[in-house]
């Protein structure tokens, strides 16, 4: 069996039309206008392959072939970043339907049902994962009233204009009892697998990140008055730290470890005032836990040993802590088998950027098929897969949900 | 011969007390009421010591003790930065009223008349030397309607307030045939004099400034999908140039060149994307203008160096480019004596900040003399001298004047 690629083809570009900008992209943040209307197509598009959609109270889409329990998962979301690119989530959500119609075009008969989900806010408008931390009980309710996007509106009153009650979100969430497996199809958004010739990505993990906010502090001097020696520069603490902490994780880090510094702010600012204080952002990732939190604590000492060095102060705020997950060996090894069915070379590798299904995986079995990024383009209206990789992509899909709703 | 140091300290407490702010400082930019305040005071002053004061095109204001050409000059400034310090350029003025005061009480015929000269927006409201400028005939007349405070306030009507016409601030340029000599007394700003226990600073030069915007351009990636090697990371790039143009000065500089980074701006600024962009001032400081220049060609070099080490572009733009000014020898000699003559120890020193003394020195004999800073503190409402260490650069001063005057 195979999809009809054609028709995805057409799908995901009737889709990408929807919130289309003028460089090429798409703005479809969620709860936005666009982000409603392809909600709208959507559920018209469920609703033509005879099937019917069903809207949980997180505003997440459902569709399922076959009644029963527990169930085998295939999606992704449809909200995208400003200016994002039309492949990004919209993938995994219009093959995981490709793959439902051509089953139920089949009339296969499977052990398992198979369910079609579309996660509400994965980019983060509304600050991320709204609609699987839902799915998976893990939305706390006394947060809901506080969950604005940037311009300060609340999430209640954006979903409330569309007739949804966000506080009555955490109803979403399902028994993972029912859930046997999450698949995702996804875009790789980095350059592995274009510049090793791999078509297929098996994902064994989402990395975790840490993200600190750190401060050093010294004193405002004058720039010409005060002696090289007797500074206290506290954009040098932050530059120091940004190129050994860069030099650390290639060094002590694995391939798929990184640092990045992306923000930085020295006050006061002035070009002949030695800078009294520099805020940065310093974000690591990383699949394995252990080396995750090495690398923080390595970072730390770092941090204060440069401090001390520069007769500096230094505060080290932790602004994001979010483990690894690791994937399911049942998905992981239903993807490779169907890229040995279809002859088409795999790699395990670790998906770098958040997804919903490090969200699924932390109560469920979950898994990712990355499918190649040119030139790792993402977030972008240059993010660009070409046609025979996405159609290798819904393939393998199909034959993995396959192979997990028939054993 | 000795001032009157209990005047001229009472005179210092009078004026640091127009514009005086909450933490003890004061804020007297260029034409603010407090300034033009004190310049009433100023005036008021002259005219109690037996003087007819004048004020000219430009708005400096002028006193003079005996007729005849040419004159020795003395004098400073009277407006400050935002909360800065009591004595900065006030001590220069009214320690030259004293010294006009005292040789005039004891009638003492001079062979060179004296004039005191208070200089209009040193501290640079509406960009700096205003008064000092017009005074040497630098001041280009087209560039006035354009000179305009932080608040887009155009010096033109700061001035017209009080009766004065900016455009004609170029009348007020002296014939510097007709200027023996300018001294400023002023502190140091600096730790030098203090941490060595000299209380006289013979000022040799003043710093020349070579100030650079450098621009750092790679890409902006995901931070997440994005491996090490493959990034094109701005901020990297200013970092490293940050640490190594710091070293390259303290390495290849005298112990008086400086170095700072004062101004770092990153584009997107966003903690999960590697930043894109990087600006960043770099500004360097020399007494010796060709030491100056290699350093600033050696900073060039090292731009470009690590921009294509790491991938990048950059663009590097001069935004000031000042060249030092050597003060006068007939100045430091008559410091120097002076010093010897009242027993005191002397060091020759360079200005690393501005000072009206550079503009002058530039089409006429210039000199300054320097007093202990504590801790070298300046521009801030921590500035201190200790009264010993005032009363002994004003009768330096004093010496120094009645050296030139009588040679």
């Amino acid at each position: 069996m195979r999809v009809n690629f054609e028709r995805l083809r057409r799908d995901l570009e009737t889709l990408g039309a929807i919130g289309r900008t003028p460089e090429g992209g798409v703005s479809r943040p969620s709860w936005s206008d666009a982000d409603v209307a392809a909600r709208r197509w959507l559920l018209a598009r469920i609703e033509a392959a005879g099937m019917e959609p069903r809207v949980d109270p997180a505003g997440n889409i459902l569709a399922r072939w076959q009644p029963g329990s527990p169930v085998v998962l295939v999606g992704s979301h449809l909200d995208s970043v400003p200016n994002g690119g039309i492949l990004d989530g919209a993938l995994g959500v219009l093959a995981g339907l490709e793959c439902l119609r051509r089953i139920k075009e089949a009339g296969t008969q499977l052990r398992y049902p198979l369910e079609l989900v579309t996660f509400t806010d994965e980019e983060g408008a509304f600050g991320g994962f709204f609609g699987s931390y839902a799915f998976t009980g893990t939305l706390r309710p006394e947060a809901i009233p506080a969950i604005v996007d940037s311009s300060g509106q609340r999430i209640v009153d954006a979903m409330a204009r569309h007739g949804l009650d966000a506080l009555q979100a955490p109803m979403a969430a399902r028994d993972p009892r029912g859930i046997r497996a999450y698949v995702e199809l996804h875009i790789e958004q980095g350059p592995v697998l274009e510049s090793r010739r791999v078509p297929i990505g098996v994902v064994e993990a989402v990395v975790g990140i840490h993200r600190f906010g750190i401060t050093f502090r010294g004193r405002a001097d004058h720039a010409g008055t005060t002696p090289m020696p007797d500074r206290k520069d506290a954009f040098l603490g932050a530059a120091e730290l940004a190129m050994r902490g860069h030099d650390l994780v290639r060094s002590q880090g694995t391939p798929a470890s990184r640092m990045t510094v992306g923000i930085v702010r020295v006050k006061p600012g002035v070009a002949n005032i030695v800078p009294a204080e520099a805020w940065l952002t310093y974000e690591l990732r990383e699949q394995s836990r252990e080396t995750l939190q090495r690398l923080a604590e390595v970072s730390r000492g770092l941090a204060a040993e440069i401090a001390r060095s520069r007769g500096l102060e230094v505060a080290v705020e932790t602004i994001l802590d979010i483990d690894p997950v690791p994937m399911s060996s049942l998905v992981m090894d239903a993807v490779t088998h169907a890229a040995g069915t279809l002859g088409l070379q795999s790699l395990r590798m670790p998906a770098m950027a958040g997804h919903d299904a490090q969200v699924l995986g932390r109560v469920a079995a979950a898994g990712m098929i990355f499918v190649p990024s040119k030139d790792g383009r993402s977030h972008s209206p240059l993010e660009f897969t070409a046609d025979e990789d996405l159609e290798r992509g819904a393939n393998i899909l199909l034959q993995t949900l396959l192979h997990l709703a028939a054993a």
